[in-house]
């Protein structure tokens, strides 16, 4: 911890999974939350929430949609991981950039990941999770499929041979890398070389690992209590 | 035009479509923007492209996804309407609360109408657009609608009797309600009064008609040109 965290009197404390359905690969949103907060130094206590907790009226009182995570500190409360994030990375330096149009075009990035990139590679995991057991899911898991693929190669125009999206590493590129993580457990980044390594890119880097180490922990710490 | 207007050197421009999907209505992605610039009294230019051009080169490099609508102004280009209401929102008064609580969320809200509601609203367009010639559409088309049904009641849920989502109108509410919006073709919003009456409160705002008009023109004046 910091000297300048030490000097804080509150810290913030979110919410994720009591037991994670990605069983600690990372995948849920309190991961770009936890990575954030890593990135730029900022301790933070986390509360665990069960499945049945998060529809209840307490929990619906910070997050209307019944999810993780949620955000508290002192008298904000927040959701959506993207608005935490955004939130964050306006509280501290260190993910957005000091220039206003590049701060704006990060904030771009971030709008990118979570409505035009997170959308469609979402609707791959409700067929498979929703849809598997319907006779058409088959016929159907290959148009879901194409409008990733589309987007993929958009996206893979833009970055070419770049590190990051624009400039130096961004809350943007944090909120895109953290949504093309979910694409692991299958094929589609393999025809696009140069996001495969961005992804790589950004889980090498130390405050990512922080951040997937400790939602890991959670994991196994259930586990060995089960 | 306001005196504040007059004293500026430039004025933001936008891109539209040339001929819009929705025939007028409305629900493409400048109008949100159209209804920010009018709310802060930001006047605007407006660069119509056609289906072809957006896929070209030269759009391209403003919009990776050959969309509309993109934001030019002086040195910065933006694209993702969310990331452009919130800009303006950020450049003027009127969309966001002055407290930096209140700021942090109406900027949540946006970011939940483009990543809670928006995608799941969004992809019942996808499977009638795109999938409704296949045999399993009918059968499909009632999860679809069961999901944004299960939104639409956590969202209900929290509006309640309140006029805004979170004190006075903000950007959140211009978002919110122009996803909403999207709805008006389906039976989707009569379960819930009150979300209809959060609509009709938002398309009730002077700015509104005025963006609405001006999208409108548009559209009418291709038809009078075919």
């Amino acid at each position: 911890m910091s000297d300048n965290q030490q000097n804080c009197k509150t810290i913030p404390t979110i919410t994720a999974f009591e037991h994670s359905p990605d069983r600690g690969r990372g995948l849920a949103r309190d991961m770009p939350v936890r990575w954030a907060f890593e990135e730029v130094g900022q301790a933070y206590d986390v509360h665990l929430v069960s499945f049945r907790a998060m529809k209840q009226t307490a929990h619906l009182a910070l997050q209307p949609f019944g999810q993780i995570p949620t955000y508290q500190h002192e008298e904000l409360t927040l959701c959506e991981s993207g608005a935490i994030v955004l939130h964050i990375a306006q509280q501290h330096s260190g993910l957005l950039p000091p220039d206003t149009n590049a701060r704006a075009r990060a904030i771009m990035w971030m709008f990118s990941a979570v409505s035009t990139m997170e959308p469609v590679i979402v609707q791959r995991e409700v067929a498979i999770l929703a849809e598997s057991d319907r006779n058409w899911h088959q016929q159907r898991l290959p148009l879901v499929e194409e409008r990733i693929d589309s987007r993929l190669a958009q996206l893979s125009n833009r970055l070419g041979k770049a590190d990051w999206l624009d400039g130096d590493f961004s809350a943007g590129d944090l909120l895109m890398i953290q949504v093309l993580r979910r694409l692991k457990s299958s094929s589609l980044l393999d025809n696009y070389p140069n996001l495969a390594a961005y992804v790589a890119r950004g889980e090498d880097r130390p405050a990512f690992k922080r951040a997937f180490d400790a939602q890991l922990t959670v994991f196994n710490n259930l586990s060995a209590e089960l």
